[in-house]
């Protein structure tokens, strides 16, 4: 393991290198460092394209599905040859705090590996479950300081549950995340059974509470100025009973957000779907933060 | 677990369908078979490209290296699209037979997952290592009788242990894998520890008979009339002890052997590095087949 210390400010006191590979001519490189929104220690990824060595190149947050972490996407999802090739950087965020310490559940869609890009009000989840302010204003701060990031150019963007994270950040942070896409989203999380499961631990039984981290209904609140576009499987073994990307359909309707939705027959909910249309997600973004 | 049933000929007794996935607008499937050659069932997995609705196409075979399996290249090495661009189809072999009853050594370079594509003579090995003349002899008649090949277009490719199998089979079998390329290979196993140690334990101690599964031997005896590509990373942690890629650059230069090997600067042995320059090879491959 590589242990390069790597230059940081802001909320953490430790980062380090653990490893770095050469990949389609940039560089993808994983660290470790102690955050202090979550109060662990936490692992992310950053693919910077071979554009940056003349300078700022603009920003996207690909936030995980259940169970994932960094190497997902960045071993499976055909991330780093798009990303060269529009010079654009990409971050990885795990999907939750974990190890020793960190409550869990049995369960893969419960605890670690499944933090729903949320803070969790209820015990004994809130000593640590607090994705969502990790990722806007912890993880950041360290990528603006340590890497050549041009911060006012962010996308976001996510599969499945990571779907649901970067349609309601991008919806309740439209100038940071000007622009948005997900794979297979989880688009109503309080009207579907892995978001019933897990809002009503991490948050409790007032489903009240459980709005402000649901696109269908944030975007029947404020609708952003973005184009989201989406991918759906239709083959995705999720899609009836999890996913449902209709309701966010109608909502957009209801609330004039632009929207595409594609839906692509014969596709799953695995990185093979993902690894497919990656390439026009990247280009998506990269065209809309440049309009 | 999908368990459709595919027509097939020749050795197998039984092929099942274990998985699908719709990739890059083509098909990769896993299948498991008896194999009459190896005495225990096997898996592959082949991709088939959407060009081969319109008929037949041409054949790829990649061989993997050390303790992998057909998901590796599958999952890592942006081969879909590649292959979906190129309309070639891809043959992803394992790399040795597995399971209860094969012999195997607790390290992760001799017995199962380090078959070196070659016919065991000692045992305990012999009974089931015959992996040269398993993808040889026996899945090629189970690839032409059930996926829609051009078996007069075959090629063959692969990493580290996988690129010395497709090296050795290409040099002696120049009329059916007519184009070659590999991905920092073993090409002279006899002088490296990997090899010395596999073929000590598989071909015992005369090394007379380690000859004919060596590229740099084999090239010195009969060059093929292929252009063969080979890419290796110059910060690959096994180039100076395992690889030694110069080796096999003189044997082709005393031999007329037509060869380009690239040196790529910083990148490592991994599927990052594969996936970068995929395209690249399978774009030679046809350009080859063509010509």
């Amino acid at each position: 393991m590589v242990t390069n210390s790597v230059p940081c400010t802001g909320y953490a006191d430790r980062m380090e290198t653990v490893s770095q590979f050469r990949s389609f001519s940039g560089s993808l490189s994983v660290h470790d460092h102690d955050s202090a929104v979550i109060g662990t220690s936490m692992r992310f990824a950053v693919y910077v394209p071979p554009q940056a060595e003349s300078g700022p190149v603009p920003v996207l947050w690909f936030l995980s599905g259940l169970t994932c972490n960094w190497a997902n996407v960045m071993e499976k999802g055909n991330l780093q040859q798009a990303a060269a090739r529009h010079g654009v950087m990409v971050v990885a965020p795990d999907t939750s705090p974990r190890g020793e310490g960190v409550p869990d559940d049995q369960a893969y869609d419960l605890g670690q590996g499944a933090g729903f890009y949320l803070t969790a009000t209820q015990t004994p989840w809130s000593k640590h479950f607090r994705m969502d302010r990790y990722i806007t204003e912890e993880l950041p701060e360290i990528v603006a300081a340590n890497f050549p990031a041009d911060m006012s150019q962010q996308g976001i963007f996510g599969h499945s549950m990571g779907g649901h994270g970067a349609l309601t950040l991008h919806l309740k942070h439209p100038d940071t995340y000007r622009t948005c896409s997900a794979f297979a989203p989880i688009v109503a999380p309080s009207q579907v059974p892995w978001g019933e499961k897990a809002f009503a631990a991490y948050l409790g039984e007032d489903r009240a509470s459980w709005a402000e981290y649901d696109a269908c209904a944030l975007v029947r609140k404020h609708a952003s100025e973005a184009h989201i576009l989406i991918d759906q499987g239709m083959s995705d073994n999720f899609l009836k009973e999890q996913l449902r990307p209709e309701l966010f359909e109608a909502a957009c309707a209801a609330a004039s957000q632009k929207l595409t939705l594609r839906r692509q027959d014969g596709y799953d909910h695995s990185y093979y779907f993902i690894s497919t249309f990656m390439d026009d997600h990247i280009a998506h973004h990269m065209k809309e933060l440049k309009s």
